[in-house]
C-alpha cells in the first residue's frame, strides 16, 4: 500500500468527477468530500468508492449537474430534491442552505430526497462544527439490515451522527451505523475463512450464524437487538419517509442495481449554538467534559479513555503529515478510471512512497 | 397485585401533588403524565417513584410552583429554566410553547435546564405526536454508566426518544436507554440469587461480571460497547452541556442526594410534520411501511414482526379496560403519603381487583 499526498489525490479525484461531468467547482467539492475520508482512516467511505460513482455517473444512473431544488420552505425548514445529482455535493449545498437559517432562526432543518450515498456522514457533521453549528444528520441507504424477528433485509445500516466543536483541536463526532456490525467486517472473515461471532447476521434462511459465507448471504443484524431496530426504523422515518425519498427496501443498491437510481433520503437539522449558549463557554463547557472524561478510572488493558472523534482525528493528522494510504486495487481502479476518461494520471512513482 | 381504574389513580396523584404544594392544574398534569406510564406497563417510571417526587418536594429539593422562564429567545429556539420545578410539568409546557412555534416556523427547538427526573420521555413524544408533531427528544440522568474503557458513574441512562403519528390506532414510540440494560434488570436478578449476562455491568474495580449483587456496586454498561457510549455522549452534549443543567456526574441523585437538586438538563426538538409533507400523505407512507415491515419472513419462534411501541399501546388498551396494576409496596407508600399529607385515601376494597 503506498501513501499520496492529500492535495494529489483530491486533484485527481477532482479531475475524473469533472470529466465523468460534474462542473469544476461541484467535482472540487465532491473530491474533498471523498477524500476526507481516506484522510480519516475510513476507506470504506472514500476513494474506494470513486468507482461505483463514476460508473454510475456514466450510465447515466447519477445526474452528475442536478440542481438542489426547495421545492417547499416554512420558516427554519426545506424540503430539498437532490435531482438525482451526486450525494456530496447536495448535501454540501443543503448545509450551505441551512447554515444562515440557522444563524437568523437559532434552529434549520432540511429533509433532501431523491439522493445518493453520501459517504461519510460526519464530514458534513464536522463542516458544521467548523461554522459553531451542531449537524445532526441521518440518512437510509440500501437494504442490508433485518428487524428484529424477521430476516428480509429492510433497513440499511442507516447511521445517525452528529459533531460538535469543542477546544481541544478536534471536533467530538458521533457517527454510527445503528447495525451490530459493518457488513466490510463479515467480507474480511470470509476472506480469511475466520468465523463470526454470533449477534451479527442472520443466514438466508433467518437462523444466526457464525459462517462469514453463509452470512453473506442473509442479512446484518441490528446493534442492541431491539434499541439499533428502534433507532434504524427513526432514521427511516425522518430520512426516507418525512423526505418523500425511497424507503427501506426499495432504496436502490449502489452496485447491485446498475439499471435505476437509489433515491436514497437525508435528514439534517442544524443547531446554531449561539442561539443557546455564547459559543465560548459552550466550548469551555465541552472540554471541561472532555477533561472530566478523559481523567476517569480506567478498567485494566485500557491506556487512555478516548473521546468519540479523537482517534480520526489522530489518524487525519498523521496521514496530512506522511500521505493518505490507498490499496492497490483502488489505485488499480482509479488508473482505469484515467484511462477510460482520458485523465492523465499523476506522475505515480514520485507520488506514492512505500509503506 | 391489584388493578385500579386510571382515573382513580390519576386523581389519587393528583391529590397527593396539590397537597404537596403543586397547583391543581399543575397537579393533575403531573398525574396524567405519572399515571401513563403504568398504563403502558413501565411501571418503573410510574407510581413506583410517586413517593420520591412527593419525598423531594416536600424535603424543600422541588419547587412544586416553580415557573418556566424563557431566557432566550430566537427564531424556533429557546432556552429554558425549570426553576427547579417538577420535570413532569415543566417538560409538558415547554412542549405547549413549542407546539405553537412549530406551526409556524415549521421546527422548534429547546433547551431545558434545572429541571428534574421527569418519568418516560415518550409520554411527551406521544402528545406531540398527537398533535402532528415529531418531538426527538433526549434527557441527562443521574450518573450510573461509565465511558467506554473506564469504570466511573459518568453518564446517566440518557434516553433518546421520539414518536410518529400513525394511522394504525398506535404512534411508533422509539424510546430507549443508551445503556445495555436497565439498573433495574439487576436488581431483579439480584433478588433472586441469579447471575447477570456479561456486558451488563462492571464490579466496583472495573471488571467485567456475571455477579448481580457486586454490579450493582459499580457501574452499568453502555449498549452496543462505543456505539452506545457515544450516543450517551450526545445525549449529554444537548441535554446537559448546550443547556446549561449539570453535566454527567454532576447531575443529582434522585434517591442518594437528599441534600441538594439535580439540576438534569433536556433537549426537545419538535418537527411540525406538515412543514414538509401533507399530513395525510406522510401517515399513509407510514402505514405502507409498517405494513410491509409486518409482512416480512420471520424468524423461527417469531410469530408476528412488531413496530416499537405497538406492544405498549396493546398493553396500555388492556390496562384502560381492566384496570393498571400497582404493586402492594407501592401501594403501600401511596397509602402512607395520604395519611401524611392528609388526602383521603381511595376506598381499596372497591378500587381494587385482585389479578
Amino acid at each position: 500500500m503506498n501513501r499520496y499526498p492529500k492535495e494529489l489525490l483530491e486533484t485527481l479525484t477532482a479531475n475524473l468527477a469533472h470529466a465523468a461531468g460534474m462542473t469544476s467547482g461541484d467535482a472540487r467539492l465532491f473530491a474533498e468530500a471523498l477524500v476526507s475520508a481516506d484522510l480519516h482512516g475510513v476507506s470504506t467511505h472514500g476513494l474506494s468508492r470513486l468507482s461505483i460513482y463514476l460508473r454510475r455517473i456514466t450510465l447515466g444512473l447519477i445526474e452528475p449537474q442536478a440542481e438542489l431544488r426547495v421545492e417547499r420552505q416554512r420558516g427554519g425548514t426545506m424540503v430539498l430534491d437532490a435531482g438525482n445529482g451526486v450525494g456530496h455535493v447536495q448535501a454540501i449545498k443543503a448545509l450551505d442552505l441551512l447554515i444562515p437559517l440557522a444563524g437568523q432562526n437559532g434552529i434549520a432543518a432540511a429533509t433532501i430526497r431523491n439522493s445518493q450515498h453520501f459517504g461519510s456522514v460526519s464530514y458534513y457533521c464536522n463542516r458544521a462544527a467548523a461554522r459553531g453549528c451542531i449537524l445532526l444528520a441521518t440518512t437510509n441507504c440500501e437494504p442490508a439490515m433485518s428487524p428484529t424477528g424477521g430476516y428480509d433485509a429492510f433497513f440499511g445500516t442507516n447511521p445517525i451522527a452528529a459533531s460538535f466543536p469543542t477546544g481541544k483541536g478536534f471536533p467530538i463526532k458521533i457517527d454510527l451505523s445503528t447495525s451490530a456490525i459493518a457488513r466490510g467486517n463479515i467480507i474480511a472473515a470470509s476472506k480469511k475463512k475466520q468465523p463470526i461471532p454470533l449477534g451479527w447476521a442472520l443466514d438466508s434462511d433467518g437462523a444466526p450464524t457464525t459462517d462469514a459465507e453463509k452470512a453473506l448471504l442473509g442479512t446484518v443484524l441490528t446493534m442492541a437487538g431491539h434499541k439499533g431496530y428502534a433507532l434504524a426504523l427513526m432514521v427511516e422515518l425522518l430520512s426516507g419517509v418525512l423526505s418523500g425519498a425511497a424507503i427501506g427496501p426499495e432504496v436502490g443498491s449502489m452496485y447491485k442495481n446498475l439499471d435505476r437510481k437509489q433515491d436514497v433520503g437525508h435528514f439534517f437539522c442544524l443547531l446554531s449554538i449561539d442561539a443557546f449558549m455564547d459559543r465560548a463557554e459552550f466550548i469551555q463547557r465541552v472540554d471541561a467534559l472532555i477533561d472530566k472524561l478523559k481523567a476517569g478510572r480506567k478498567m485494566a488493558g485500557t491506556d487512555e479513555i478516548l473521546i468519540p472523534g479523537e482517534r480520526s482525528a489522530r489518524v487525519a493528522a498523521e496521514n496530512a503529515r506522511i500521505g493518505i494510504p490507498v490499496g492497490p486495487e483502488t489505485w488499480k481502479e482509479l488508473a482505469d478510471w484515467c484511462t477510460k476518461l482520458q485523465v492523465e494520471p499523476p506522475a505515480l512513482q514520485e507520488a506514492g512512497k512505500n509503506i
